[in-house]
């Protein structure tokens, strides 16, 4: 049905408590053609967090050094904290057929938009912002996670309000009221977008032998 | 899930013969969120075409006339006969959330490209090429459909490489070896473009909303 392809860039971005880390699981799971950007951090991992799956966990000197390195497609600071996607890997991936999966912020996201591979504009990239159906229920959803001081809910609160505002530099917005709705339409999104012309690199020879 | 929606332009070309016609019929029985763009043409009615349903037929002078009028967003000679999309009722199906569909070839995609109704590159926009899965298929369907003289379908074979040779001016590329496996994709697209930000006129309330 369709020719080989190459791999596409995929963001997801929403405040946390909105469903990120969830969709990111389930397409992991469902998806063996797509794989997740693991990135390099200097927070401290948290119990269970495994160095080289979760994150790769490095110190402050350690990450700025390799921001010296270019060794970064997007780096931001959250919470104090140093993040970022390491360009190797992605690269390697996307050349090779496969989607890769960025669970990033905002900071992140235009990064990305400025760094893709090739010079097409979005000829790497698609991004997905979610949207929790009200504030009530993301605060509801962040305080029943974990049990944490009110000072970090109203931090996290107030993060939430900064990523929300930025949802128009997304290509696609889903609302996430419905975790399986919601699912099925990254699934869509992410079958539609394979079907794109640009990314189709098998098209030409088939056109060639087709007109020959 | 999402929220008040404008419309689409979907433009379906393919050389004839690799499956536009029926790809067409199956999406418009099947979404009755999508509604066909009938175009304008000086070609004589075939048995059984109805004025108004499969075209609006009209005189060389009638066509001219409205040309002049600036009728048509778009407006191509193939075989010596006019075609044309008007540009009214396609505009009032977007602006009321309905996605509508053209039946047209690369010259009417390409004008479709620079009339759309909005400044935003794509914003009305999707196009999907079906290619055939070899000339030899193509050959035979259209030869199958008509007992046409050798001359007609030679003619036919030139236009449909014609056709093939802008591909690559499309969103997207199916090559239409299975109809049901095309068709799905096809609907894949078109659920996929739906969720796309610029698409969703209902989101910016939605997202005040929820910042307020």
């Amino acid at each position: 049905m369709s020719a080989a392809r190459r791999g596409l860039m995929l963001v997801l971005s929403s405040p946390s408590g909105a469903g990120k880390s969830t969709m990111s699981r389930r397409l992991l799971a469902a998806d063996p053609a797509i794989r997740v950007s693991v990135s390099v951090t200097t927070r401290p991992p948290r119990p269970g967090e495994v160095d080289g799956e979760h994150y790769h966990f490095v110190s402050q000197a350690e990450f700025e050094a390799l921001i010296e390195r270019e060794h970064f497609l997007e780096w931001a600071r959250v919470f104090g904290n140093l993040y970022g996607s390491p360009r190797a890997p992605v690269r390697d991936a996307i050349d090779a057929g496969f989607d890769v999966l960025f669970d990033i912020d905002w900071q992140g996201a235009q990064q990305l938009a400025q760094n893709q591979f090739r010079k097409e504009p979005d000829a790497d990239l698609v991004s997905i912002f979610l949207l929790p159906p009200s504030m009530q229920e993301l605060e509801r959803r962040l305080r029943a996670r974990a049990d944490e001081p009110e000072a970090v809910i109203a931090a996290r609160m107030a993060k939430a309000r900064d990523e929300i505002s930025h949802f128009a530099e997304y290509d696609y917005v889903l609302v996430n009221d419905d975790a399986d709705a919601c699912f099925r339409n990254i699934q869509t999104i992410v079958a539609a977008e394979r079907l794109r012309r640009p990314r189709q690199i098998g098209l030409f020879p088939l056109v060639r032998a087709l007109l020959d």
